[in-house]
């Protein structure tokens, strides 16, 4: 199985357009010991012909123009990406569909509440049904295994299983909507399976870390983690307000009940955090918090890293 | 008045992701006599303190990125972008919006047609309000002249007209919603005075070229134009179907009825052409259709331009 991470930074990237916290503006004076990064992105493939996208980041466009590998190889149009696979209704998740809007074939993969969001409730998605050919959407079901077989690779098929994580639906959603929709359809993470037997552990967004995830996390060979905070109160350290990490959903990295301590166990050849804020300390790899994540033997994706198992 | 370019291209961009056609391809070759173009973005300024976007490009975030007039300046959050005008709510000049959701305060201008595609038909956009002190949506009225003094700039405001250009509304307007909208207030063009008398002309689309429109176009010192296609059949040259220039709604440069044809005899001191698709001919520089824009005194914008006027 080949990974490639084409952005790694949560919704907003790094730096953020409005930020002025030491990291961005650091890294804006080009002082930074540490790297710019796009948002999230991550594409899979069994063969390296046709790829499958987890999500689809704001940043898709730059990012399929940046990897030749995802660059169309027909005569007039086309594209190596089959299909993308979405975990939530995030904005940082699903506004790259957007950018995929060209009168393409291809298929994308969510729960039915997601989908409900984005095709019911938000006209702007129905540019990717314009034609009959085009977007084909297909649902999806947590704690649902699903293989999927790319058109190049018959006998190469990945297995897919949706993990059900406890969490609420996006700050954009209505209440009233929410209430109408599923809440444990409302995020997901995703174990692919080669068939070669390796397995990738997918979780960007963790509520909270639970016996089941532990399951799914000590069978996989590479975890890409939510990385998003460093501490529970990290956003109100920086901003002097906001939310607690827990309260919009992610478990930090630091803490008694954080990442690293829940997590110390995992036989995992690579552990790997994503989806980081662009106030967190672990990107200035200067601080201890960045030397205290290598200690452990986690490490911090970059943009365009490329990993094969 | 300060003039940034920061994108020239049509949606999609150059090079477009699924697109192989031959400036595409030999783009991403390296080969091609032209340059690579970000989706249409511009700047305008009194000061180059705080900035007004016209229109929201789905790549602004990397747009602002890469401009440092553009970084905040104040300690903690902050932009210099007081305001984005949008002048229809095509995908790839609305999408922007999103990349400007952090909790920040500026002002949306957009007919109420516009604002209730996005705002009705659209609950991505929920997120721009989440806060009381987000985005304040304003009402523009087709034909309405309005006065925008920035904070920085009191002495030195913009005169903002705003052109009804017939049209209609995007594709993904179903035709009920359509019906239930005002068609006048689809499509706008946008003339912008300096307080010393120098006129901007913004028409990155132009479905077609009236006696009106000529009038505008006449008093402009510079000017902003739809140059999407050079041929009206363009689509169907080089993708073997496709509809046409006109059809979609805009002039194409060429032909017995095209922009150059009809806006020979502007007395501005730059006509420049922007919104460029990647299919034009004009973004080869070796061809005969480049020359020919060049020798009829229009220029091609490229992303990163600057204009005083």
């Amino acid at each position: 199985m080949h990974v490639k991470i084409l952005g790694s930074a949560a919704g907003g990237g790094f730096p953020q357009w409005n930020c002025a916290c030491p990291n961005c503006r650091l890294l804006r004076e080009g002082t930074f010991p540490g790297k710019a990064r796009a948002q999230l992105q991550v594409a899979i493939s069994s063969d390296r012909q046709s790829w499958i996208l987890l999500n689809a980041s704001p940043d898709l466009r730059s990012q399929i123009n940046q990897d030749s590998d995802l660059h169309p190889r027909a005569a007039k149009r086309g594209t190596p990406i089959t299909s993308v696979f979405l975990t939530s209704a995030e904005l940082d998740q699903v506004l790259g569909l957007l950018s995929l809007r060209e009168f393409q074939s291809f298929r994308v993969y969510a729960t039915r509440s997601v989908q409900k969001i984005l095709r019911e409730d938000n006209s702007v998605f129905r540019t990717l049904n314009r034609v009959g050919s085009q977007v084909s959407w297909v649902d999806i079901e947590p704690n649902q295994k699903l293989t999927v077989t790319n058109p190049s690779a018959e006998r190469e098929p990945f297995q897919l299983e949706f993990i059900a994580l406890s969490s609420h639906f996006p700050t954009y959603v209505s209440p009233e909507r929410s209430s109408q929709l599923c809440a444990r359809e409302s995020l997901l993470g995703i174990v692919v399976a080669s068939a070669s037997g390796a397995r990738l552990a997918y979780f960007p967004s963790v509520p909270a870390i639970d016996a089941a995830l532990l399951k799914h996390l000590t069978s996989a060979d590479v975890i890409l983690m939510d990385g998003t905070f460093w501490a529970d109160d990290e956003l109100i350290q920086v901003r002097g307000e906001g939310p607690t990490a827990r309260q919009i959903g992610h478990v930090p990295i630091s803490g008694d009940d954080g990442t690293l301590k829940r997590l110390k166990a995992l036989r995992a050849t690579r552990k790997i955090f994503v989806h980081i804020n662009n106030t967190n300390p672990v990107l200035n790899e200067s601080t201890q918090q960045f030397r205290q994540i290598c200690e452990a033997g986690w490490e911090l994706a970059e943009d365009g890293w490329e990993l094969t198992l």
